[in-house]
């Protein structure tokens, strides 16, 4: 269940166990508080979606989008949490490693908040990883909508 | 004229003259190559939106946008925006005092990547303008096809 005293999570939807492991390194190292949830391909993300929406998972302040994936590509993941009623403006950042212009023009079309090309280089990764987090969970206000309390990250933060 | 192989500037659309000085001080502590161009009314913004879409200046990475403007306010200024034939996906990120639940709703569903509360505190906005840019000027891949010359900042990397 969705506790509205604790920060949402970041989701990230990921098959690269690689990756994932980088990921969950980057986000310890930076000690915020927000939990990590995982799906590992486009199915597994569509699954989550209707849980938040129906407010059995607290919804996510960001989530992080690979486009290749197995079953569901992440393009097709985003077109449909788009379009989902309840949950439809949640922030996504592709984390890809395309550098395709057409991924790229489509992910900003099918309403992608941001498009980020995964660094080869490990120690780039890493401080890119902490960015996102840092940008998405501290700096960004997400849209109270998403909430399925109908209250924002701010709220939670001075009913603490 | 826009110089293909030099880095895209940074819009800000913002009519306080101390908000735009702490914004200038933030960017030049960080030294990033971004140049910083500034409309300080919405008709400014819409008028520039225009000049971009001819190639007669170079398009943003990112623009900042206040909601609370002269003449057009900074909603009406992203719709006009995101309507746009030709710049329509542009980054646009809501850097605003407003911290109102309506005003952050619009926002996202009028297209709006990102919003921001403009911090108080002296320090924290520098920081936050700081992280604000290298966000959207370093880390984040932008669409294409903003880019009149139909190259994007990551072509114009591996040219120089």
């Amino acid at each position: 269940m969705s506790d509205p005293g604790s920060p949402p999570p970041i989701c990230v939807v990921e098959d690269s166990p690689v990756d994932l492991d980088l990921l969950r390194h980057a986000f310890r190292r930076r000690r915020l508080a927000n939990p990590l949830t995982v799906a590992r391909d486009g199915e597994e993300a569509l699954a989550g979606l209707e849980r938040w929406a129906r407010g059995e998972e607290p919804v996510p302040a960001v989530v992080l989008l690979d486009i290749r994936l197995p079953r569901i590509n992440g393009l097709e993941v985003l077109r449909a949490l788009r379009a989902h009623p309840d949950c439809g403006r949640i922030p996504v950042v592709m984390l890809t490693s395309s550098a395709d212009d057409a991924d790229i023009r489509t992910a900003y079309e099918s309403g992608a908040n941001s498009y980020i090309v995964k660094p080869v280089d490990f120690d780039r990764f890493m401080d890119v990883a902490e960015q996102i987090e840092l940008y998405w969970c501290v700096l960004n206000q997400p849209p109270a909508s998403v909430f399925t309390s109908g209250r924002s990250p701010r709220d939670e933060d001075s009913a603490r």
